[in-house]
């Protein structure tokens, strides 16, 4: 592939920083640019639990690191003790949120690290770096493929946030919207606000603006609307996790575009690394679906007062791989996915 | 048709109470229940413009008032001078929104009262109260239709506030509501939140919470996965304008339902009494939608910065007459409205 210069790529929300972990504070954007230092697994799983650090491969990237905090915590720990002890500390890294593969993939990648007393750290460091640079350039080699499927003057539309903020850099569906953009592909991006924690409106509209994308948000119920009057020709999103049959577990609301896509001949794109995939479960029916407290969503009157008033939070749904129209991945494209291809594609990347 | 003693009725969101005009403040609910008192037809407009009144039929109802409050306001001006006072006063209550029909609906049937200069304002008083009071005996009437389209153990999935808060009192598609949970048809009540503004999180809940009627709040995008999992049976909406063709104008987001119920095998209902169709409108294509303010939706981060970042706000959105299962307004039924069935309908009015 040609190399080319990537602009609009400024944004790193994950940092290794004199040994410690350093994330962007999530929760603050836009109003505050705050980094945490982490320098503890407990410290670490609490600020995924929280999101400080959200979306799917920037998870996966910080648990790598998580691994190397582990292993800083258990120095001196001889190593007939160090391997129950180090995969306690993973586990605990892994039960922190249910749904993004990449999480559990990047805690059992560094599980099957041969790793020996004397340079634990340093070998789980070289290993958390380079899982954050590959990161970074398949999101760069995707945002090239998926720009190839766009052509002149296309209109797209975004859900939750997909970019730098989600990743190591660069970003997955932003990746493909930033290089759309620099090549003069695409000059209309929407963003769905993305209740209830607002990824669109918090996180996707600052990277955007940040870089000088011009952008437009929207409330989430309104692309259908905007899909009607014709002004969608593709929505692209990330994805939590991709089972063997193609289905993807993304953001809520996710599904909802998928359907209204369909019914409006809108494209539908998934930008996702390989290790998003989740070789071991068949299908989405098969995914667990974090639900998060009613709290997010219910105003505070509610909590305040003895009330029959209820809500249900479930952070993603599943969008049937019939409904997608690509799947771009750093090794290659899989397109209107199903079981037969996403099957050839695994095979074609042992 | 069978009187029913109509339980879960206790709010009044418009009264009249010592020649004033006085509304619930909607925009503080649900944390404040605060009452505004209105003089003037100018505090009344802008009370409907920033929505501490809203809902078709109820803003139908404050501008009936209004037509009282600007009577008050021209006592004693001659009969000759009074007409085009009168009617100049009722133009700026109809510019203050553009979508709701009831509005115009309302201002054009006080033009049309025959008024002398002794007893203007007892007449439209009068008139007025009358006004709303047929509202109230409307929902009361539709929502007896309404249930009847049910079968036991329904679940129901509704948007934005259709309820008494709506209305002159016990709502249309709240109403329907209402007296399927008394007569014990479901207990299984969702409300999607209705961005940007929440009615669904502020006022639905707030409203069934306040009669003891339990329900669910969920994010407006979660309504595809609830449908997807055989969760719901009807979508039940209220209306902010109906064409000649059946097509309907309300909240943002009711297309996007209308769309994914469809696709679900879902079934929609659209509760609005007679005074919410609009006969001159051939099609939903035509009704002019508003949009209100993008700092609605964009964190205020973006208004305090030189930015790249827009929004989009429309507050409705037009389902297409197709997609539609049953009309319920207070004059009957339109099963699988078209445009023959609702001229039909219209010449059984007459």
């Amino acid at each position: 592939m040609k190399k080319e210069i990537l602009l609009f790529d400024s944004i790193r929300p994950v940092i290794w920083h004199n040994d410690k972990l350093r994330l962007l504070d999530q929760r603050k954007l836009p109003d505050e640019e705050v980094y945490l230092d982490i320098s503890s697994t407990q410290a670490l799983s609490e600020a995924i639990k929280q999101m400080c650090v959200r979306g799917a491969p920037a998870i996966g990237i910080a648990a790598a690191f998580g691994a190397v905090l582990a292993a800083q915590e258990l120095i001196g720990v001889a190593d007939k003790d160090f391997k129950r002890q180090f995969n306690l500390k993973l586990d605990s890294l892994a039960a922190s949120r249910p749904t993004a593969i990449n999480l559990f993939n990047a805690v059992n990648s560094a599980r099957r690290l041969p790793l020996n007393i004397k340079d634990r750290v340093p070998t789980l460091l070289a290993w958390a770096k380079s899982w954050l640079a590959d990161d970074i350039q398949a999101n760069k080699t995707m945002a090239q493929l998926g720009a190839e499927c766009l052509t002149e003057n296309t209109r797209i539309l975004t859900h939750c946030n997909a970019g730098a903020l989600a990743t190591g850099g660069y970003g997955t569906a932003l990746g493909v919207v930033r290089q759309a953009y620099q090549k003069g592909l695409t000059d209309t991006i929407y963003a769905g606000e993305t209740r209830p924690w607002n990824q669109g409106a918090r996180l996707t509209l600052w990277e955007l603006q940040k870089e000088s994308i011009p952008a437009t948000l929207l409330a989430d119920s309104a692309a259908a609307s905007l899909m009607k009057a014709g002004k969608i020709d593709w929505i692209i999103v990330g994805a939590d996790c991709i089972t063997r049959n193609g289905d993807v577990a993304n953001k809520i609301g996710t599904y909802s575009l998928a359907v209204l896509a369909k019914y409006h001949q809108v494209k539908l794109m998934v930008v996702a690394p390989t290790t998003t995939f989740d070789l071991k479960t068949q299908t989405g029916d098969a995914v667990l679906i974090e639900n998060r407290s009613k709290n997010e969503i219910l105003p505070n009157y509610y909590s305040s007062i003895a009330t029959l008033a209820n809500a249900w939070n479930p952070v993603f749904d599943i969008t049937p791989a019939e409904l997608i129209t690509v799947i771009v991945t750093e090794k290659g494209l899989v397109k209107s996915p199903d079981a037969r291809k996403i099957e050839q594609f695994i095979q074609d990347l042992k």
